[in-house]
């Protein structure tokens, strides 16, 4: 074994999984709800709260915290060449608003430990190792999300991100300065530095691993996504009084076009299609809506029937619309990527070397490495989640598969910081 | 002419349309939206602020006030004979969230208007002219509606009553209690007292009157209605991840169910169903959506009509909730009433005295009306409002029209102060 695998080795070690397993709990009591899971969404008091627990949990461990403009999170392990570029992992502590205790937040933990168990195990690569929490990855306060790694990647300018509002009216920026209010200690990073790698630990969300019984998750790319926002505006009017054969009612024409994504999205295989948001105007039971306003997301592991879902949506809500006018906005299109061959070796090589199965496998949901890809070499590293349910209350991983991921990721980073190519930032 | 149309006469002439018209308008800045409509929800800050310009207006012009323990403001010109039971009048001042500035208002000041303008005509009946501002007929807030009616007849006990939460939680009873802080100046009456008769003047809310050009309708019953609350659930679940024929996905399968409902809403003659309310669980755009509720409002002329819609409701939903649990509750079933023809015909009377041109039509809306009509002889009286809008900012009836509906109500109210049949109670 040379002297990197021994680093990498003795990190892994290092890692304290019933330490991780606490602070997971520990964290999910921020945004807690009563059925156990967690809304904790974006720049929300509860995450503010979160922030601060993993701060004093980083300064504890003895490791730097910083925070940029965008939100973004900070913990720092410092290598001995400052003058390198770091190698990051990272996910995100934002879930939806009645979500689960590990989606985002295992990443983000795991990261934790992994940079804790390496300076435990007197472990220092050249490069340092740098922990994110990135702002707001799930978009159900802001949308669209991944907002704090496009930010970093410089894929959308933090000015027109600030802009955003929530369906309260509360802009990002707004939220930003409250986030930078209650952590005027925290020193300010850039947004976006050269960086020479991105490893993001996170749940599968699907059941493979689950059903395969295999603990580790190397993951092949991610798949295609659209989102989309459809407005149908009809006229308001009395329920009692206005004949049917008279009416522009917005919510019967969102209900013709909505049934009638469903029957696409049964006929074309593979595709999957969500309308996961809708809001009514005025909603009120005896009122005629003059507004439906709702979300289609539809995701596809070919980018050809991604792009031509386009034109299907295109055609119902031409047959469905009736008299009522509907707006289609594309919202945000991301095509299927592949991480880097020589990443999805590294993390397999790390799983053998610990004896952790692994498994090739797509992620179906995005993720913030979708956007450092774009960036630097990228991987994923997977966990299973119990029947695959994520994005809900009862999402779980057991105890063992949290551990068993933190290790492959601490292997994976310290390999990075010994030996990634130096010109990879 | 004898004394009694004499006295009719004099009161209905005195009727102050202009100022009539500037309260109106100045009602409206209590919950004024941007668009010129009103938002002033059941038991709000914005309905407790116009409570008070009421009380003010009637102490002005010399009435007694009262309130009654379900948050039915009342406005009294004494009678000369205080044993007898009293003439009713009024309607109320909430509002839908995007509603007009005519809808229960109108009923309301038309009534304050003709009992001031009784009294400064110095007519002086045997029973006394009451005026009632009826709490939430609208149900936009607290649901059903019409419980202040409902609670003086003793359809629903109040009790009850105060069970009811908003969608924020917030329960009748906590909300009553706000008002009763803000007006502990104002006497209680009971909650129901014996009533020789009710007269509602109304907006119609439909464009009968609108298109024939004629300013009075005299209303010969109200149109049954129905009321239900669909649930349907299904499983959360991530938008990515879970294969389209593994989901239980509650917003298709409402989709279905609705776009069913379009269609047989579509195939009945005289039936109108509409579907104004909806709300997700979680209603986030990459959740699969858990749950989602919404309210269904049928109404017919025709009672059998009405009540076949039970049968194919259950029917769209068994073919339509695919795997996905649904629940339907009637939460409120309102047959077709027809008001006395003594009571109509003092309407038309009326007019006929006061030279306007009167219609005979039904009400397609549901009124605190229906309630009063099961306790004492009721009648209607409307007014035309533009294109028959009403539940919408853009709700207008013209100000000649807003005279003579209060004209034709002042002189029915005095008839009947001056000779309803004493048993009428």
């Amino acid at each position: 074994m040379d002297a990197t695998a021994a680093d990498a080795l003795r990190a892994a070690q290092a890692v304290d999984g019933g330490r991780l397993w606490q602070r997971l709990q520990d964290l999910a009591q921020y945004g807690a709800t009563s059925a156990g899971g967690v809304c904790r969404l974006a720049l929300s008091a509860e995450e503010i709260g979160a922030r601060r627990q993993i701060i004093d949990w980083a300064q504890a461990d003895g490791l730097a915290v910083g925070a940029d403009a965008a939100g973004n999170l900070f913990v720092e392990l410092k290598g001995e060449d400052p003058t390198l570029p770091p190698v990051l992992t990272g996910s995100h502590i934002d879930s939806q608003p009645s979500g689960g205790r590990f989606d985002g937040a295992y990443g983000v933990m795991a990261g934790l430990e992994a940079l804790a168990a390496t300076a435990r195990a007197g472990v220092r690569p050249p490069r340092s190792l740098v922990l994110a929490a990135w702002m707001n990855e799930e978009a159900s306060r802001f949308s669209p999300g991944m907002m704090g790694s496009k930010a970093f990647t410089g894929e959308w300018p933090l000015d027109a991100i600030r802009q955003v509002t929530d369906a309260d009216g509360v802009s990002v920026g707004a939220a930003l300065q409250a986030v930078q209010d209650a952590e005027s200690d925290v020193p300010e990073r850039p947004v976006g530095f050269p960086v020479a790698a991105f490893v993001e630990a996170h749940i599968e969300q699907a059941p493979m691993l689950d059903r395969a019984g295999i603990p580790i998750g190397v993951v092949t790319g991610i798949q295609g996504t659209s989102r989309y926002r459809v407005t149908v505006c009809g006229r308001a009017g009395h329920a009692g009084t206005v004949p049917q054969e008279e009416r522009s009612d917005a919510m019967m024409a969102a209900a013709r076009i909505i049934a009638g994504l469903d029957r696409e999205a049964k006929a074309i295989p593979g595709l999957m299609l969500t309308v996961g948001m809708m809001r009514l105007q005025p909603n009120a039971p005896s009122v005629i809506p003059r507004e439906a306003y709702f979300s289609v997301d539809v995701r596809h592991v070919d980018d050809a029937a991604l792009q031509a879902i386009d034109d299907r949506i295109a055609a119902v809500v031409a047959a469905e619309a009736g008299p009522c006018s509907v707006h289609v906005d594309r919202i945000a299109h991301a095509p299927n990527i592949h991480f880097p061959p020589a990443m999805r070796a590294r993390i397999a090589a790390a799983a053998q070397a610990l004896g952790e199965d692994a498994l090739e496998l797509p992620s179906a949901a995005g993720h913030d490495a979708r956007h450092l890809n774009s960036v630097c070499p990228t991987g994923m590293i997977f966990i299973p989640c119990r029947d695959g349910i994520s994005h809900a209350e009862e999402e779980y991983s057991r105890p063992e598969d949290v551990t068993a991921g933190a290790r492959v990721l601490a292997h994976v980073l310290v390999g990075l910081a010994q030996d990634a190519p130096s010109g990879a930032a």
